[in-house]
């Protein structure tokens, strides 16, 4: 039949990955590009989704349907720029506000980081939804004003324009209804697609692993990560991978507001502990891969230039770095079960919680709180006493404290012994 | 997430089957009832769809399946009829136009034949566009004109309803544009929710085997039959399969009005061996199906009681069993390329050759045209001249013959030893 039909079919595309094949980049380009324009059909995309989810793609599959979804859209271009870029990606994770302090960071050491970022879905929280937590924050902006800021301040966190990738964005929100979300393949092409069409020159990927996290599996996760890594060395972007751990929430709070708060301590030279030695990890991994390595970032923090930036950044998108946060109008404490030491602290039932209480999104259009959200008071290794403040839940509706509180049931174990410590970063992917 | 969604949720049926785990029945019967409302989208069921045809069905998956397809539409019911009911169902292939002698010589034989059937699409025809070549005739009845029919006459074969298993007739329409048709779960339930929803007390079903069929492989068929069989047993419905030999063409012509008149030809007494061994195979095990033994099929041919039968069935749907048939306008006949024993006619090519020159539709919107066709001089195993005719084509538009002997190149092979006799009913599934 295919005989009668156009050069390249719908059909045909989806039997070929169906059957084990290997597509042909021409069937590649072709595809994507057909379902950008309307000529592939949704249906007809999420059963070749579905094929790619179940039958893989080879290198040469993802390379080239990364750069189809790049030439879906446009692309940007920081050549012109007085300094070198780097960018930071999360695949998401429970608390992890690290984009807030490293971007100011990365900036005060020289190095300009041109963030598009996007809002929360589900249990992990959005870089932008944070920040418009910051009364007068605004996430849009023109090209022209992301440039001049870049060119200004170093630091530009914003949401991508709708330009970007279109390709990408349809097809996510094709994923995200029909089951075909968890393939490294599309996974890995619709993150670096994104990256690859912004235009940074080095990137630094932060795999995260565990419960909170998308990966729950170290082998997945590296393999996820050392297929971003290709993909962003085959285009010509210096791409590098830290597979950190996901298990349990990073730093002591889970929300939009609360996340701010620790992020700027962390900029004032505190914060908690595991925020600062990743942000600071990530801040080293994006300065080597920009070629900048005379600068200690450990100073950027010390000497409040970090903190500078930071002002500046927010400042530059309408936000007041000085304004009180937002804070949710009711809250509940919830004590230690025992006495002894923490010995699992669960990042998916925390972002579970912090979601139901309002921090998060169940649909897309949904609106977040700005104060709602989780504070740990211990983390896992910490001794604490029967009945001390262990989780602070925050919300503007106290009927959603039922819901949060059963979503903790069992996040929290007590054990007499120390467990034995996680490492924060895991593995480190290069080509 | 799924605790937030509805009690079922499109994509958590889509990721079990994705992840290889067993549908419970109230995931089924949801999912079909919610896609035939269109609470479940193209883009869902399609994925689910595809998961499907990778990961497979277990019997009680594909049992409940056909369940919720026949639940979602009407159901016919012929228990008030004064005779046995017995059906039949081809999975398709060239030249084969059974049913036409078939149904009648059942009905002579004293079982009603309640036919639902369809239009050709692609290289295998229908039988309502091979009858709708007879002038007057016509494919619509309704519910009351076919029982009252197949009470007066013994044999319908009419077009199914719009209210029969829609949930089927709009599933088929998106595996055939999403590439998901060759699962044997979804052929099965398919064909078996519409047979049995139609209301047959006993149910023969001719699965073929080979080029011109659907299934190329004995073992693939043999599947398929078991599957149906067992979905028509756990039903209530007698059910038995022949698996036959489609490596060839049925009889010595493909094209609507070619086939009715080679049809009559066995109702009259004559007509080519293997029309004549399959019809009477078929009607033999049809009888024994409905529990009436006692009658001879061969006798119902030779007495002219069939011809008899099929005079009133076709009058009785406005047709003129005197009218003379279309002919095409054009014709022209290929010669045998060597001198020798005909030891291939392989049944694709000409089943393409015969859709190229109008007798079968590209698309579910096209016409066919009635007399369009291939007739065939010599099958596999028969002796032939260099130069005699071996094959005549018939169109309407002298454009087609191009198209239609590019698919004949190398669908004929002419040796010097006889062929291996393949065996017209390979086997018989039954439970």
């Amino acid at each position: 039949m295919a005989e009668l039909g156009p050069p390249h079919d719908a059909v045909d595309v989806i039997r070929a990955k169906r059957d084990g094949g290997e597509l042909s980049d021409a069937q590649i380009d072709w595809v994507v590009d057909a379902y950008t324009t309307g000529a592939v059909a949704e249906e007809q995309m999420s059963a070749l989704a579905m094929a790619i989810l179940l039958n893989g793609m080879t290198r040469r599959e993802i390379g080239r349907w990364t750069r189809a979804m790049i030439a879906s859209g446009e692309r940007m271009d920081f050549s012109g720029l007085s300094r070198r870029t780097a960018d930071k990606h999360s695949t998401g994770g429970v608390g992890d506000k690290v984009t807030l302090p490293l971007a100011p960071l990365v900036a005060a050491c020289g190095v300009a980081v041109p963030q598009l970022s996007g809002r929360g879905l589900g249990h992990t929280g959005g870089t932008l939804d944070k920040l418009e937590s910051i009364p007068g924050w605004r996430a849009t902006l023109s090209a022209d004003e992301m440039l001049g800021q870049l060119e200004d301040v170093g630091a530009v966190v914003c949401a991508a324009g709708p330009g970007l990738a279109p390709a990408d964005r349809k097809l996510y929100a094709l994923r995200d209804v029909t089951g075909t979300v968890d393939s490294t393949p599309l996974i890995a092409s619709s993150i670096m697609s994104k990256k690859i069409a912004e235009g940074t020159g080095a990137l630094v990927l932060d795999v995260k692993v565990g419960s909170g996290a998308f990966m729950k599996q170290v082998d997945q996760a590296r393999e996820l990560a050392r297929t971003m890594v290709e993909l962003g060395t085959d285009a010509g972007v210096t791409t590098v991978a830290l597979l950190t751990d996901m298990s349990t929430p990073l730093g002591l709070s889970a929300g939009n507001a609360l996340e701010v708060r620790e992020s700027v301590e962390v900029l004032a030279g505190g914060g908690p502990a595991d925020v600062v030695e990743l942000t600071l990890a990530l801040a080293r991994e994006m300065l080597a891969a920009a070629g900048v390595d005379h600068v200690d970032p450990v100073e950027r923090l010390r000497d409040g230039s970090a903190m500078d930036v930071w002002r500046s950044m927010i400042a530059a998108q309408g936000g007041d770095p000085d304004a009180d946060l937002p804070k949710a109008r009711e809250s509940t404490t919830l004590g230690c079960p025992a006495s002894g030491v923490v010995s699992c602290l669960d990042a998916l039932a925390v972002g579970v919680a912090a979601w139901r209480l309002g921090a998060g999104r169940a649909r897309r259009q949904d609106q977040v709180q700005a104060g709602a959200g989780v504070e740990l008071h211990a983390k896992p290794g910490d001794r604490v006493e029967a009945g001390a403040p262990l989780l602070t839940l925050h919300t503007d509706e106290p009927w959603r404290f039922e819901r949060a509180l059963a979503a903790l049931e069992g996040a929290v174990e007590v054990g007499t012994t120390m467990p034995t410590p996680v490492p924060l970063v895991i593995d480190r992917v290069s080509t």
